[in-house]
């Protein structure tokens, strides 16, 4: 089994080879609702500056610093009142000398005024006139025009996912609009005589296709388009055309299946044939993921991935993934959720492969324990309870219980 | 300012006071693979038995067990060969006795063989016969009918969140939709007469909505709908108008803006006057984010919102979206991506409210070092670069600088 798969190359060469591919030109202007969760294909800049005019942070009176730096609780510093500031409007006119002006939060500060005091350090005396009893410091409660963000300054770098925290700053900004890059395209591939499409009834031998959703799933949960193509019967001139039809029209080429040494000689072929230059890795120090192999089809990246449904899974999360993000754009590696806990028995590893183990996590006063889940990379049921992936690196022999490791939360 | 929000109640109270929402009822019947993301809404149990027949785990051959007890590499037992199983269809034949079947990974076992012995551990004989040259258990490399799941066997509880990890179980065994929980639809409805519409141009006291946009961002981002309302003027009966009417057609309503102490007070009398019962919590003993208020209306939960960004951001962040996990069907809390690390500097906390710090990470040889961002949550730009929230619990003071914290992440 272990034929033709002589030289495993280590996952993180293979990542490190990801970077032949360049991220892809094609861009998209969007409104910037849309565009959340999408990359930024250029530096966004502020259009105005912010805040636009100089605001108030508090309810309270614009005063004149330095004609309050005397004021104490127990000797007030009476002002007349210049009226007041209302919200989305210019203020009355500029602040007389010796006089405060009432501002709400967020309102405009009037012309001669250089900070606020909260109203909660003054008192009404009637209408016409306020005591302010205590001191501020000048520009005290105030945000400046431009102090935020100077008109022009940088708000993004390009190569950044937006996110819910950015929108606020952008729209303020002036912006509505951002250019960011297209979601890869990824076409999906399935091969193997056994199977047959999720909902029709399966006979002897045969068994359900559930790698092309599965993979399109996670496709999507990485920001990428997928498309999964007709399902391809396991000849080698079959598959090879069904191969070069996807990728003429996607960014990426996934060939799943193959567990089988036939199917599997088949999919070395077919991508080495997609060059030039065609099969770079035929197979990775990975477990479960041996079988893995990577081709470069003219300057596209096609993969074929093994069979089990599990060894399948981790291959996209520890491969495929930062593959997307790289043609989707990103300056920085994607943030990956991890926590850290105990072990709760002995693990071995794989011997010269990083191991992949699938673990749930349990919280109990100690901090989180961290428990395999046991079972063979076919069986289903053991991804169904999982929480995340624990990694055993291929220089360590194994982990013993109580070790520390940290998991990647896949939920 | 305090004025009114005497009483604050603590965010885990208000949390459990939420528990006086009944999850909606609304439910939709999708195909998997649209479902991913979702709740269910009901157990999800097996179809069919996994797998459908005993397959193979190996490329190799079938065997009797018992047959191959004493085989070694240096005593090998001879069994004639009787044929071969092919992916995807039955085997030829059962296994007579004395003989072995040729069967790649994923086959099925024929009648009367056991187990598998691994391609690897035999030796060909021209075409007729194969010298097994190591024992196996009876069982070994086989996955038993049913051993994955059994038929009926329960896949997914109701109100589990459905990823892309549980995608593959669930179609092999003979799944193709699920009953799931509704997304709770959000109406946003924000007020205040500074706002003018992102996009459009300020004038002097004005400024762009921004909060609209992003809290329909962040109900996306937790699974719900947003719907933004048309913007309301500061006046009672318009805003109450607007609301009755937002809550018409959403099960939740989120009342934004409101920062100085006029629009506060009529977001609480609207909310009191969306009874019975009303308004339920004015003030929440958080930083930022203490002007919030929660209201039940008629079964319906309807919240004011702090009109300053980070304020909004936060509030959003700890309150709103638990809440439409719950209103969603989720039975457990979602998981929220955590990571540990060391304070850079002394955090003062806010006495008696929870307070939430912005800060950003850094990675260095020593761990992860947190590094609070500053700024009045007034200020867009104190979000942009900020990578999650820490909080300092209302029961300290403050932290120092080396404590280590756990900071939620944000992107």
């Amino acid at each position: 089994m272990a034929k033709g798969f002589m030289e495993l190359r280590p996952a993180a060469e293979v990542l490190e080879l990801f970077t032949r591919f360049t991220p892809l030109t094609r861009v998209e202007r969007l409104p910037l609702a849309e565009a959340v969760g999408r990359v930024t294909a250029e530096e966004l800049r502020a259009a105005e500056p912010v805040p636009a005019f100089a605001r108030s942070l508090m309810d309270g009176f614009a005063v004149r610093a330095r004609e309050v730096a005397a004021a104490r609780e127990t000797s007030p510093q009476v002002l007349e009142l210049a009226g007041e500031v209302r919200m989305g409007q210019p203020p009355p006119g500029p602040l007389p000398p010796g006089q405060a002006m009432a501002i709400p939060t967020g309102g405009m500060l009037p012309e001669g005024a250089d900070a606020v005091v909260m109203v909660e350090h003054t008192r009404p005396l009637g209408g016409s006139a306020v005591e302010i009893c205590r001191a501020v410091a000048s520009g005290e409660h105030v945000l400046q025009a431009g102090q935020d963000v100077p008109g022009g300054g940088l708000l993004m770098p390009a190569g950044h996912a937006l996110s819910p925290l950015d929108l606020g700053a952008l729209l303020t900004a002036g912006l509505t609009h951002a250019r960011v890059h297209a979601r890869p395209r990824v076409a999906v591939l399935s091969t193997g005589d056994e199977l047959v499409e999720p909902g029709a009834p399966v006979g002897p031998g045969q068994v359900r296709d559930t790698n092309a959703l599965t993979l399109a799933a996670q496709v999507r949960a990485w920001g990428g388009e997928p498309e999964v193509l007709p399902r391809s019967g396991d000849v080698y001139a079959e598959l090879l055309q069904a191969a070069q039809a996807g990728l003429a029209r996607a960014d990426v080429l996934l060939l799943s299946g193959g567990s089988s040494v036939g199917v599997r000689d088949h999919t070395a072929r077919v991508l080495a044939a997609l060059g030039p230059p065609g099969l770079l890795v035929s197979g990775v120090a990975l477990a479960p993921g041996k079988p893995t192999l990577v081709a470069d089809a003219g300057g596209r990246p096609a993969l074929g991935l093994p069979g089990h449904p599990v060894s399948s899974f981790v291959v996209f999360q520890v491969l495929v993934g930062p593959l997307l993000d790289r043609l989707g754009g990103r300056a920085r590696a994607r943030l990956r959720p991890r926590v850290r806990g105990r072990l709760t028995q002995n693990l071995p590893g794989a011997a010269g492969r990083d191991t992949y183990v699938r673990v749930r996590l349990a919280e109990d006063p100690e901090g989180v324990r961290v428990v395999p889940v046991r079972g063979d990379s076919a069986v289903y049921s053991s991804l169904l309870g999982c929480d995340g992936l624990a990694c055993i690196p291929a220089a360590r022999e194994g982990l013993a219980e109580g070790d520390e490791v940290e998991v990647e939360l896949l939920r």
